[in-house]
């Protein structure tokens, strides 16, 4: 069987985990199998070459920091390929550059524009397993490039999308749950989920797969396995597929829960399109991700304009509201320290009245709930975090999650 | 001025060092001035990734240790090129690949094959230190290589060779002395050396800078620079250069010493010249760097075969004489716990007599000497470990260094 495999996070934080890995390659590989293994860098590794480049001076120049972050993952590359070596399996590591990831040059977040796997395919057919780094590339000037937080899933995502395999990725978490199950014990495992249900409970601060992988996955068609590390018992793990490969007959299939938000109401701003705008400009010179947003209109060409972000990120906005004189004459309100739940399904879509039975069951336990977006297939409400446990119990349990 | 600057091991072990060395490079550049800075990994890096590696298995496979090692020259030139652009140098940083240094594929000991100058004069025309990874290239297959220990240095010399620029190499010693100023406090600094004395006194354990460096300068006409890291003052530096440019009096420039030696005398071997090559034969497979070879013939067809290795490598040596047939039967002699004494002076070549005054005062002083071995400028001779200081006191005065 050929297949791509990630591992990162804390699953490779030390180098007897390394050495766990090779020996679990060593024992799964069958002769014949093409195996493609992603690792990213070693835990906190990421983390703590971004506090060394800061001590070098208050601006982190982006191409700089990029050639020092892929340093991460080519330590764990080369230690992993010596550990299986030492194993009798042959094994070679490959940088981003060598494994052909042609990026763009938007350093800290490039995006594949080409993979010439050429070399990769050279090694596959020597019956090597090629062990590449996660989270680079290079581009076409032959700068290091990163693909941003995350960006190991993307690369192991995407040489399986070129190889036309399959790709699983192998994390700290069991599986993909209805909900998480350190708020809802009885939450339960799912063993398939949709593309687009994974996108959005991605989005939503599920936190076990980047969004963006997901998305190519489903673009490429690529089979997608998550399970945890080591485990070599596929029923416990999650398949991502397409849709039309099974029928879901539940409206939701799970709930996924983000933390410390704020949300911002901007009131009596111009309808002119030109404030709006202004606003969203300011948000993104900041680097704030916006969330949820929304825009009501009333007369006399005003109009509220709502959204959300992180709360750390409000502490930046509300000094650049202070300098600003436009915003400052605007009366805003703001809440803090809210959560966000969303309710994820596919079939949300064809059945009615799933938004209703969310509020009524939210007004039935006495939880206020503020800000309210919905999609296709997801409805986001936030609640106070005090009373996000209360919620999402009651939610699961209305949902039969 | 255009120059190649190239820092090394301790005087760039930490980030408050590399902090410095940005300092002083904006401290000194002008405006106009083309600079590419070589840099090594911090401190013990390279140690400490070997030791990694190790933890992983008894066998390192060559190929991915140089993709480990390669990481730690990639980490000091991205974290200086930040600094740089901290204090308002326009600067990038470059990795062996980036840097267009072709090498064979000799992993951990690779050899330069060619160098693509074309982005490094991109960056220069540009106006930015170019800060380039030393030890490093990749091979025509796109492996990473590394150059072997020392190897920051031949990185430094090849690039200056390459744009016909100065090459100025910092280190952590003030500059090169007629012997070490920490047995022969009286050693006086050599403000000028040839290439051929520097690479006897670098063969023969000066230590300051790798013989293979030396041999390429020489070859391309490099002008070097030695001196202590963050030193403005080139007076209190050396300068190593061609011969013809000054003429030197003395016979004798320096004397460099090497511990820790051991000396074997293989007594009565055959002299058909089969027992002899497979004698060093044996001692090539060990990896052992002979340094002082000696043959003597007798009637019969016999011969002795001396050579000195350190007592490090004679531990080795000592276990494959034991384990083989035909070195068993010989009669071996071993003496420990040496020192070798290398006088170097290109006058020695024109001024006769030097070797017996080395004997004559040698004898003189009551001190033993063994091994005895001469090129055309530079006369080696061991002695015991305890007479060491007494021997270069007494030959530094008779010879007014």
């Amino acid at each position: 069987m050929n297949v791509v495999q990630k591992y990162g996070g804390t699953s490779i934080d030390s180098v007897e985990k390394i050495r766990a890995i090779a020996e679990h390659i060593a024992s799964i590989r069958k002769e014949g199998d093409g195996i493609v293994i992603v690792a990213s860098a070693m835990g906190k590794t990421t983390d703590e070459l971004i506090a060394l480049a800061k001590q070098m001076g208050e601006e982190v120049p982006k191409r700089e920091l990029d050639a020092l972050l892929a340093t991460g993952e080519q330590k764990t590359v080369a230690l992993l390929a010596i550990a299986l070596q030492n194993l009798g399996i042959p094994a070679v590591s490959m940088t981003g550059f060598q494994s052909g990831f042609i990026t763009t040059d938007q350093h800290s977040k490039a995006r594949i524009k080409e993979i010439n796997t050429e070399r990769t395919e050279q090694f596959l057919k020597e019956g090597k397993v090629v062990v590449m780094a996660g989270f680079q590339g290079i581009s076409e000037h032959g700068d290091i490039t990163t693909l941003g937080r995350g960006g190991s899933d993307t690369t192991a995502v995407a040489i399986a999308a070129q190889l036309g395999w399959d790709c699983e990725i192998y994390t700290d978490v069991d599986a993909i749950f209805t909900a998480d199950p350190k708020i809802y014990p009885k939450a339960k495992k799912l063993d398939r989920i949709t593309y687009e249900e994974m996108m959005e409970l991605s989005a939503s601060g599920a936190g076990v797969l980047e969004t963006r992988s997901v998305e190519l996955a489903k673009k490429y068609n690529v089979r997608l396995f998550i399970g945890k590390s080591l485990e070599t018992d596929k029923r416990k793990g999650t398949y991502v597929m397409n849709e039309s490969i099974f029928i879901e007959d539940m409206p939701i299939t799970g709930i996924s829960i983000s933390d410390d938000c704020s949300i911002y109401s901007m009131r009596g701003m111009e309808n002119d399109g030109v404030a709006v705008a202004g606003l969203f400009q300011l948000l993104a010179d900041l680097n704030i991700n916006v969330d949820m947003i929304s825009k009501q209109t009333y007369g006399d060409n005003k109009c509220t304009v709502s959204f959300s972000c992180t709360d750390a990120q409000s502490r930046d906005l509300d000094k650049a509201i202070e300098a600003n004189e436009v915003l400052k004459q605007i009366n805003i309100e703001k809440q803090a320290n809210l959560s966000i739940l969303s309710l994820v399904g596919v079939g949300m879509a064809t059945c009615s009245g799933v938004a209703s039975k969310v509020f009524s069951i939210l007004a039935q336990e006495g939880i206020m709930y503020y800000q309210i977006t919905t999609s296709e297939i997801s409805i986001s409400v936030t609640v106070s975090k005090d009373e996000k446990i209360k919620a999402v119990i009651a939610l699961c349990e209305a949902f039969g999650l």
